[in-house]
């Protein structure tokens, strides 16, 4: 079983506010996300400024995409993005479209997506999914719990590599173990934490005692 | 039958395109849509663009909010919209917390969404909705048919204020002849016309001759 990556997922309301944050941990993440809110906010400039900053790391740009995948994807390529998400209602040929412009896609899980549907991505030769607790759903009172455990265990199982993100914290990373997790995504409990550095290395030290290294 | 709106869609890689295009039609369309791929281009000064030059219009942040509706919504109020989008796999708790921050939320309709989920919008107090013909699938050669005439009809029948969009033009208005459409929504077909207040103007005399004043 690899070791999972750590990916920090930088949403913020402007970008000099994600530059601050990032700065204290780009160093220590294997993966850095230009959150949606702040793209909606600031645009191309954001994934830009992430490449200038940290040209050998891995940079998503978490656009959602529904529609229009090869523009917006060309859009992103061209900004420095390595891989994009696509929401898991879009069309397989908007997918599919936008697979030919960046590296990877990633397909983000919200609402009543099928397991049929997972293998039709998986057809299209799309295998990374992001299993997603909502933010809002969180906000609601909603958790982790087995029946997301087993969702995600699942859709590793059909052989998607699978990022799990939404209120993820050092102490709720055991919950996942033996399952082969690809990334854990984590974001205000690193950028947020007193110590953000110490925070995204106690991640990644907490990720290689469960995965080994 | 009220008289359709006509939506302009404005999507474009950058903001000064959209900008020279959008002066030449403004004022002939009832409604600005500031376009998905051009928010994710151009981010807040996009919507703060359109505000600043159409004061009186009803502007539409074509966000196709996946979750965080809270604070999307919220931004894209205080850059001036007035309507803000949903994709339809957004959690109900995503778009209700967006609907408290904008005028209102407009659902996106793509892939597997089904009349179950769209009660629960209505129930949500959320009455707009979106048919969209995506541009991918446009592109792969599906194209309006009954299917989609049905489908409009019966979200007509629920209670929705139905928008449609997706390779509209003039003459493919007829189509909708007898269904209490909401909106219109257009992009290229005004946009890339050899004169696009004409052909801004012929979709409302076209409007007005089917659905009257």
């Amino acid at each position: 079983m690899a070791k999972p990556n750590l990916q920090i997922a930088c949403d913020y309301n402007d970008l000099p506010s994600a530059l601050a944050d990032l700065k204290n941990v780009g160093d220590a993440v294997d993966i850095i996300e230009a959150g949606t809110i702040l793209i909606l906010q600031g645009g191309q400039d954001v994934v830009k400024s992430f490449r200038a900053l940290y040209p050998d790391k891995i940079i998503v740009a978490d656009t959602k995409c529904a529609d229009a995948g090869g523009t917006v994807a060309k859009n992103c390529a061209d900004a420095g993005a390595d891989w994009m998400t696509c929401i898991c209602s879009a069309t397989i040929p908007t997918m599919e479209a936008a697979a030919k412009e960046v590296s990877e896609i990633q397909v983000e899980l919200y609402g009543d997506w099928t397991y049929e549907q997972a293998q039709q991505w998986l057809d299209a030769g799309i295998s990374q999914a992001i299993y997603h607790q909502s933010r809002d759903a969180l906000l609601a009172g909603e958790t982790w719990g087995q029946k997301d455990l087993e969702k995600v265990k699942k859709l590793v199982d059909m052989g998607f590599r699978v990022s799990v993100t939404g209120g993820l914290s050092v102490d709720t990373l055991k919950l996942f173990e033996g399952i082969d997790v690809f990334t854990f995504i984590a974001g205000r409990a690193i950028t947020q934490a007193p110590d953000p550095l110490q925070a995204a290395n106690d991640f990644q030290a907490e990720i290689k005692r469960i995965w080994g290294e």
